[in-house]
């Protein structure tokens, strides 16, 4: 397990990086938040591209750092651009985030998230639900029923995830991130629980979605997937607090969400509280 | 004619329900305005999923409490998806809403805007030229030359589709809502008109297309079509109405707007002023 | 060589017609930026609609008093929906812009922008190597490495697409802009260069695209092509200046910079700061 200091860090350092070398991390996303995606990126210090064509995402995934994948609003043309950008990614050896959003619905869906099994996503990022269903999906569920409470401060939902996410990281070799009132980062060794953030953010649609595109910007720059994903989710919590601490209502908070991920620094980010456990 | 006190009661036990219930409404619509649609649902009190494919649209039909079919912006797809989608809410009885924007441009419009005319929505939102042409396109128009004048307080746009907004409500047997100055709704027996809202609402894209969202989240909970609707329009009366009062400009509006939305309560809504006549 | 008062005067009563005959600009173009372009649009006093298939571009491209086609999000069906669209303008005399943003990924992104050279659109609207990529694809690309330096307040980037542009202009008799710190903007005769702007433009996503979507808006009402280019230019410029100078982030920028763009009146977009050289 590694030392939090250590890892605080890593955080550091990748979110530096990112602010430097402004990286661009190409994305295949849904139709609703596709704006929210982009800009979340642009905030953190990366640059974003958004395609649906297989050989324009075979493109993004060999020219960027880091390659954003969420099956939200699924088209036809995705049967085959999906697979062909996963494939590429998994050849050239980058980094890429899958977010598995609305596992269940429909039979295309079913489809390519079972074919991303075999390349392997750098982070995947979903809610409590969601990691539980692609664990299953992938045939890596354990015995998930016997360990739901960790503690008053982790929601049950997150924490029902745990063995999911878990699995799904040593599977991987990558890091699962499960976002809910707390947030649960894991490399299937370490389990880092984040804290902050805003009820704000459930009532707005994105949150997930845009994490997911920050988590690729990171894992560009980051030494680990685990830095990558936690660095993304602190400075959500972070941005999610400031924000939600100074508006009343959900139109203001999208705005002054994008304002505080654009004004975070890396200290802010590496020290966003979270808690280290064994996983 | 319902008494305006006991409809007053339907929409206010609509809201309070649509709140504490956070039913979802899944939603086929066009990519211009979808963002809006979302975030507008989730502000009022409901749950917010979008796709595009034939399968995830019956799933989505079954799963939500209601549903809305927007046809703003046409994808090949939706040759299959929509009339499969208004299928299974026809077969399931569950209640949806049409938005029939821009009825008239282009061959497969039309060919889809004809083909729910058999399955019967639960709510029509349209302006007055939309709800005019979709009236004729059903063949429901009638003599509709001889009675503009309706009094001061009405604008003229809206009130020439009084008699197509009521002749589409009698045969869908749902309510129709005709957005304008002031807007119209009708069950084809009552006739609302509600008063409110900024002239800021027609200087931003999607104050329509997420109304139409918005009511059909209503149309879960409501115990009729028309407080469904009604609640809608009273809703971004009121919402437009105070969003208007304290800003000077529109990318301020909609901001404010999203708030003014989050912020109405049940009561607000039901006691947004409102008129009803005999249809 | 026009006078600067001449062309002040052809912008100031573009901006003026358009505020006053509230011209529909239809666009084919991409999800990321798509609600941005519609908002700029109205803001400037024009009205948007946005279409993906082919009889509904021909539609939009006859009823429209312009035409903006954008290729950032390439769906399967643009092979065919693109080249009629831009035939019908072509055939019908309209004015229409062209965004060839991403100009290399992909083939089919190559194919449609190789086509639109026999369309000759009115204003082609890109980053700097967007307009020098283009003018190479189309082969009019001269010898561009001798002349880069042009003074100190031209940014490299843009004043190295200098020679791209007119060569662009000259070809397609209409006008280019070329974005940066400083734009340049020019009909093959005439070189604007226009002041203003923000750090905050190239730090959201959607400047570039809605600025296309503006310029077609003022071609719909412009005398000439460099007045309508410049008019969008300008407004972009203006409102971006204004903007950025009472805002500390980018979440506020986007807000603010729609208020700005809806609060500019023609005589500040004619005489936002801009020199003329000849090309």
């Amino acid at each position: 397990m590694i030392a939090k200091e250590e890892l605080q860090g890593q955080i550091e350092r990748a979110a530096r990086a990112v602010r430097e070398t402004n990286p661009m991390a190409g994305s295949i996303t849904n139709t609703v938040t596709i704006n929210f995606v982009a800009n979340a990126q642009i905030a953190v210090g990366g640059s974003a591209a958004m395609v649906y064509l297989p050989d324009e995402g075979e493109f993004l995934a060999a020219a960027g750092g880091a390659t954003y994948i969420n099956v939200g609003t699924l088209f036809p043309i995705y049967e085959e651009t999906l697979p062909r950008t996963a494939k590429k990614l998994a050849e050239l050896g980058k980094p890429w985030v899958l977010d598995p959003v609305a596992i269940g619905i429909g039979e295309l869906r079913t489809q390519l998230l079972s074919c991303f099994k075999a390349y392997k996503p750098t982070v995947i990022r979903g809610n409590a639900s969601e990691v539980i269903a692609l664990a299953n999906l992938w045939g890596l569920a354990g015995d998930g029923g016997a360990s739901k409470v960790r503690g008053v401060d982790s929601t049950e939902a997150v924490d029902e995830a745990r063995e999911a996410a878990v699995a799904l990281a040593r599977y991987t070799g990558g890091a699962v991130a499960v976002s809910g009132e707390d947030d649960l980062v894991t490399d299937g060794e370490t389990v880092a629980i984040s804290h902050g953030g805003s009820p704000f953010m459930a009532q707005i649609t994105g949150s997930g979605c845009s994490l997911g595109g920050v988590c690729a910007v990171f894992t560009a720059c980051a030494e680990t997937p685990l830095a990558a994903a936690l660095a993304g989710v602190n400075v959500y919590n972070l941005a999610g607090a400031r924000a939600g601490a100074r508006v009343q209502a959900t139109g203001s908070f999208q705005t002054a969400f994008i304002d505080e991920l654009y004004l975070a620094t890396p200290e802010d980010i590496a020290t966003n509280p979270f808690d280290l456990e064994e996983a």
